[in-house]
């Protein structure tokens, strides 16, 4: 029996990664959910499965969910502590960490140090922290495991394999929406087109990050950390149909891939059931029902932000955080309709422009550089701002 | 360094062989040289790699490799009896065994007994022998590592994962040049027409059996005996690019596939260098530049050689023997042009028909049961000959 906390919970990977618990009432138990905003679906969970605690954003939301749930209420906490608490509660043995964005950062860390095994499906995380992250994972000798669909593919294509054995791994992306469009078409890109990604249902951020390739930028950078292979050994291959999930190119030119149905209880139920594997009860693939599977190389001219995160992560330091930062506010002025498409990479260019890179001593440094790329990203972006 | 003995050395699979000692020198030395009647070749080999023993078919042969190599020539063994001197010598770590046909099967359990690491590209060894093949091997604590590219694509795939891990093998079959002929048009096909294969270069008798996917029923079979699954885990999956060579499908419903290059040398390679893996120098899979990948299931009503292959395992004993003798008998006379390509399956469907199944308790058994096959195959296909 594992013990389980997400973080997240009432997002897409965490009710996914419920779903794996239903199919495994013997073997995974929730001990820990923790939730921003969304009371009416965390209370749905806590009266579900009983979890020791729970945590969300604001003593408002704290007060909304303890009124929902009555008497079968857990020890509620709140904000970055409340984060924590639910990180880091005893009787945890993996940490699901699904919450999107940087509020995950300290708890994650804090759960590392609570000697918590990470299951890992935020990506800014390691964008934003690698060094700190997996620096204090192997001093506590915890293990880091990926949950995005790429990144699990390519844990599971390394797995019985020596570190001697890797040539280049290769993160496929199905790439958007707009894979095709013209730079003039891609000029005038609404949010609700971009929203509308062809083979993976995500939450609103990670979807337009998945047309600008931003997110395979940003899972480039997390490979870097996860994998501890040079950038220039870190590929990435467009892949429009989403089966092969990632390959490893070995040293004799073999390569293995990990294929699947786009389903995430898989990755999550991996990264929970490690290093066993267990009988899922998800669709297996049938690859005589599939389309047949095509491999393009990425158009960097035409998604330059995919370039931009290769140039982080080649400068390192404080630079990934820059891109991070600048990344989130761009794609919030997009998805209010304020910037353009194609102004996404050029706020965040503009932004790593003026950053001169720092080491990542501190999460003290982390934190500042992301207030400061934040700020400077806003002012671009008000810059540029769409004047129909 | 690893000592290798090669069991046809002049063939497709021996000069492939070859050509990766070449690449790795100080990695692998060759110590013995088999063929059967490449006298020319073979002393060319011979003076090449000076092995410490050579063997070929018959003295005749022998005679002229003596004299083709002077006072350079090595100790010559002859027939059966020559075979198992270069696969049981004492300066050898490896016997790779790619001589076609049945006679290197008495040879691989001397190699076995000698307690020599087995790279097996002969198929017909596990076919009709496996039992006594996997037995000696366990009892001896020798490997029996696969040559043929899809079962040394499942052997990566299944590396570092527990036998529990495993639903399914799916080995992949180009599907031969015959894939979308209608039964009419397979009637009237030639054997220059089914020696023409869409992506692999290899000898005549194979080529053949890979048109009428006789090569892939082969290939389930002797994937029971390497991979201890049962017939119904073993798939074919109809991939005309040849780029995946086999996969293999995780009881979670996770698939983990190989691809490379359709290229001999890369399997060659890893079974003489496992558990390591060595740099090639062999070209890369660029899968930009590749075909789009395809997969199909098999059309067992067109090619019911593989549906007979099926029949043999599942009944088991001394059944593949005969559908394995009967095959080269049909495929012979297909060869020499008098047998229709659709008689084929007749010829051996009639002779499974005629055996009684025995227990596979020695070679004895083998020999005789395979004698009676041939004996039998032959008047079915006289009685089927073509009348033009």
């Amino acid at each position: 029996m594992k013990r389980l906390a997400i973080l997240g919970s009432t997002g897409s990977i965490g009710r996914s990664a419920l779903a794996v618990v239903d199919a495994h009432p013997s073997r995974l138990r929730v001990v820990g959910l923790a939730a921003r905003d969304n009371a009416e679906r965390l209370a749905e969970q806590i009266l579900r499965y009983q979890p020791a605690v729970a945590a969300v954003g604001s003593d408002a939301v704290a007060q909304r969910l303890r009124t929902l749930c009555g008497p079968a209420a857990p020890t509620i906490a709140t904000g970055a502590d409340g984060l924590i608490a639910v990180a880091t509660h005893p009787a945890a043995d993996i940490v699901l960490c699904a919450s999107s964005g940087t509020a995950a950062l300290e708890a994650v860390l804090a759960a590392i140090e609570a000697g918590k095994t990470i299951a890992l499906a935020n990506k800014e995380v390691l964008v934003m922290a690698g060094a700190l992250v997996m620096e204090a994972a192997r001093r506590r000798g915890v293990s880091v495991l990926p949950v995005d669909s790429e990144h699990n593919a390519i844990h599971q294509c390394l797995h019985g394999r020596s570190r001697h054995e890797i040539r280049r791994l290769i993160l496929t992306a199905s790439g958007g929406p707009f894979r095709e469009l013209s730079p003039e078409a891609l000029e005038r890109v609404t949010p609700d087109a971009a929203l509308r990604h062809p083979t993976w249902q995500m939450g609103r951020k990670i979807t337009i990050d998945s047309a600008t390739l931003m997110n395979k930028g940003l899972e480039v950078i997390e490979a870097f950390w996860l994998f501890d292979v040079a950038p220039e050994a870190i590929d990435v291959l467009i892949h429009p149909q989403s089966i092969v999930h990632s390959l490893v190119e070995l040293n004799d030119g073999s390569m293995i891939a990990q294929m699947g149905v786009a389903d995430m209880r898989l990755p999550i139920q991996y990264a929970c059931s490690y290093p066993d594997r267990w009988d899922a009860g998800l669709p297996a693939l049938d690859l005589t029902q599939a389309a047949r599977l095509e491999f393009y190389a990425p158009a960097h001219d035409r998604f330059p932000c995919l370039e931009l995160a290769y140039r982080a992560l080649r400068a390192g330091g404080t630079l990934p955080v820059v891109l991070n930062a600048a990344n989130e506010v761009a794609v919030e002025s997009f998805l209010e309709g304020k910037l353009g498409f194609a102004s996404i990479p050029q706020v965040i260019a503009g932004t790593m422009n003026a950053h001169e890179v720092e080491h990542v001593s501190t999460l003290e440094v982390v934190r500042r550089v992301d207030g400061w790329a934040r700020l400077r990203a806003g002012e671009l972006a008000r810059g540029l701002e769409l004047t129909v």
